[in-house]
């Protein structure tokens, strides 16, 4: 059934709540989020104009009540529909002070002289305002310490609600039936570009809010890489052609893949398929409450290596508000698994040197082990005998 | 004629020569590069995996030769096809020092102690890497000087090629047939939301490679604002309808909007789009060699408001790389505009308290003053009778 949009105030008040607890532990007055996801995560502001680079956005969670916008007046219509009641703003761009004294002055409320303001700053998170003007906020603010979240963003934002894992399955469902026709879109002599767009289209046509991920290649053996934009060459018989896709619902993403020979594959080819798949079941067996990324790995690495370490450097991701975010499916990880969590498997072969092909379904971690998202495929690669 | 894809490697050759003579004069030694449109800028490097945030990506301009990146290893195949020879390269994510040390062993290389590295830290700026490796890059460069970039990559991407120029007119061409044919998108019990739909599909069809940003609104005298997603709301006679776009071809963004009533327009409406007509054709008239943005707000504010200013953060904005770029048309930005600056112009009117109408066209500043890039609309608001 197709989930509602957005969520009740009260979704949000619970992560704001969870987050209060962690940060009274972490000895953290305040957040600073800047990032779309981070941003949506506490408010449920969501708007494609995080495309234009231009202005920053701010949302201060302090200890206790609800978050605090400072953000352009562009954006408080739009912040006004959340649940977000205290909004303050300023016409951006200002070329003298771009936000940095009301955002510096929200802080100051809410954070005593001395008190810490936690901002995302370990792996894969970033800073979304102007480095100039994150100095002056901490000139300004020279008597509050400016630290790390504590990871309190990554923790929270990991482990999906009942209701986000409905959205990001209603995401994955979006894609399922052009994948299941690609022999309407792909055959040789059709442009790999051709074959994108189409797709695009399809998902768009089928219920996608937006697809701003799409990538994949073919080639006779697999494709050189996973992240090339398509090339206007033509597929050609004995193709294999790969298709991943990010594709959004209400915020949140999906994020796999399928691969496809025009033809009869290879043996070579073939083979490679059905360890990628075996990969794959072995990611989702080894799936459970109290497991780690680091376990998946072993468990699928062993499948497609024999346990030597592939040179990939992760097999697979956490999805939700971003295509991927934490944890990440490579041997350094070693956070417990816990119900709730959306993952992708996502086993890579090198066929010959220099091509590869890869394989990617999603997951969500369970009581009791793992439930599939995505319909996962056989041994067999799907052909397109068009 | 459709341009080609890229650029010859001169024409990066001839960017990063153009960056090395203002480095010279601010006294940086190398630059420091990390989001998605600078680095296409000096590298030629266009993908979609920008949209995941987990990995770091790092190009360093020296003071002399080719531009060196130093990026994950899932990225080496696709930079080894631009004119970049020199690239360096970690499996990413790696937990305990993702790319850092490469990135620091790299600028030491190319920058004296106590020379100074240039980062991109002015308005519109993001600095797109984890605040913890920021940090540990100064620690571990401490005799090095990290400061602004002088502006640099703001004042080059702000001057477009006559190449450039030539894929943002193709980029803007996409949505032109749509726009023509919105009666067969578009008409009374439609959702927004479905007109949205149907016109990124449309976009997608005719040619281009994304559609990033899509916005607009509808209703009886304008709509709310111009960033939020379309709701599923069905359209009403008497309504105004206003999409703006952002579709990419090779890299390059357009951004216009267009208006249309659904029936007959209300002499409000009426005038308020004859107004903002009239606004952008003094815009344009404004427009030349030497005037600025500050010259160009004043002319269309004069036409909206009598002079009295807006209340609106500007009227218009550079387009290129990014959506919306420097220069902004607003008081306070005097960059003297020069030939090869691509411009949108972006009038706004308040048709009734919280109810706004916007329009946008794109224009590029020749020696002689200014050409439109978009076919420029009349007076008349577009009619869907449908």
């Amino acid at each position: 059934m197709k989930p509602a949009r957005g969520f009740p105030d009260s979704t949000f008040a619970t992560r704001v709540a969870l987050a209060q607890e962690r940060m009274e532990t972490a000895g953290i007055e305040a957040l600073l989020l800047t990032t779309p996801a981070d941003v949506a995560y506490v408010t449920g502001f969501l708007t494609r104009f995080w495309e234009s680079p231009t202005r920053p956005w701010y949302v201060v969670v302090p200890a206790t009540g609800a978050p605090i916008a400072v953000i352009p007046e562009i954006g408080v219509p739009l912040m006004a529909r959340t649940w977000i009641e205290d909004i303050r703003s300023w016409p951006s761009p200002d070329y003298t002070d771009d936000g940095v004294t009301r955002l510096a002055g929200t802080l100051a409320e809410v954070v005593r002289a001395g008190g810490t303001i936690g901002v995302p700053s370990g792996h894969e998170t970033h800073l979304r305002m102007p480095l100039a003007d994150w100095r002056m906020l901490r000139d300004r603010l020279s008597d509050r310490v400016f630290s790390d979240d504590a990871g309190i963003l990554r923790a929270l934002r990991m482990v999906k609600s009942d209701a986000e894992i409905d959205k990001i399955r209603w995401a994955a469902g979006l894609p399922a039936g052009t994948f299941d026709r690609m022999d309407e879109i792909a055959a040789p002599g059709v442009a790999l570009s051709e074959v994108f767009r189409s797709f695009e289209i399809a998902c768009l046509r089928d219920g996608a809010d937006r697809v701003p991920y799409l990538a994949g290649g073919a080639g006779p053996d697999g494709y050189e890489d996973v992240i090339s934009p398509a090339t206007d060459a033509a597929l050609a018989a004995g193709d294999v052609l790969m298709l991943d896709t990010g594709a959004v619902w209400d915020g949140y993403f999906c994020d796999y893949d399928r691969n496809y020979v025009l033809g009869t594959p290879s043996r070579r080819v073939a083979d490679a398929h059905r360890r990628l798949i075996d990969a794959t079941q072995a990611g989702f067996d080894a799936a459970r409450p109290g497991a780690t990324p680091a376990e998946l790995f072993a468990a699928m690495d062993f499948v497609l290596t024999g346990g030597h370490g592939t040179g990939a450097g992760r097999l697979g991701h956490g999805v939700g508000l971003s295509l991927t975010e934490p944890p990440s499916i490579l041997p350094a990880d070693h956070t417990p698994l816990v119900p709730g969590m959306v993952l992708s498997l996502e086993p890579v072969i090198e066929t010959v040197p220099g091509r590869i092909m890869v394989h990617e379904e999603m997951i969500v971690i369970t009581p009791d082990g793992a439930d599939w998202i995505t319909a996962p495929i056989g041994h067999d690669l799907l052909r397109l005998d068009g």
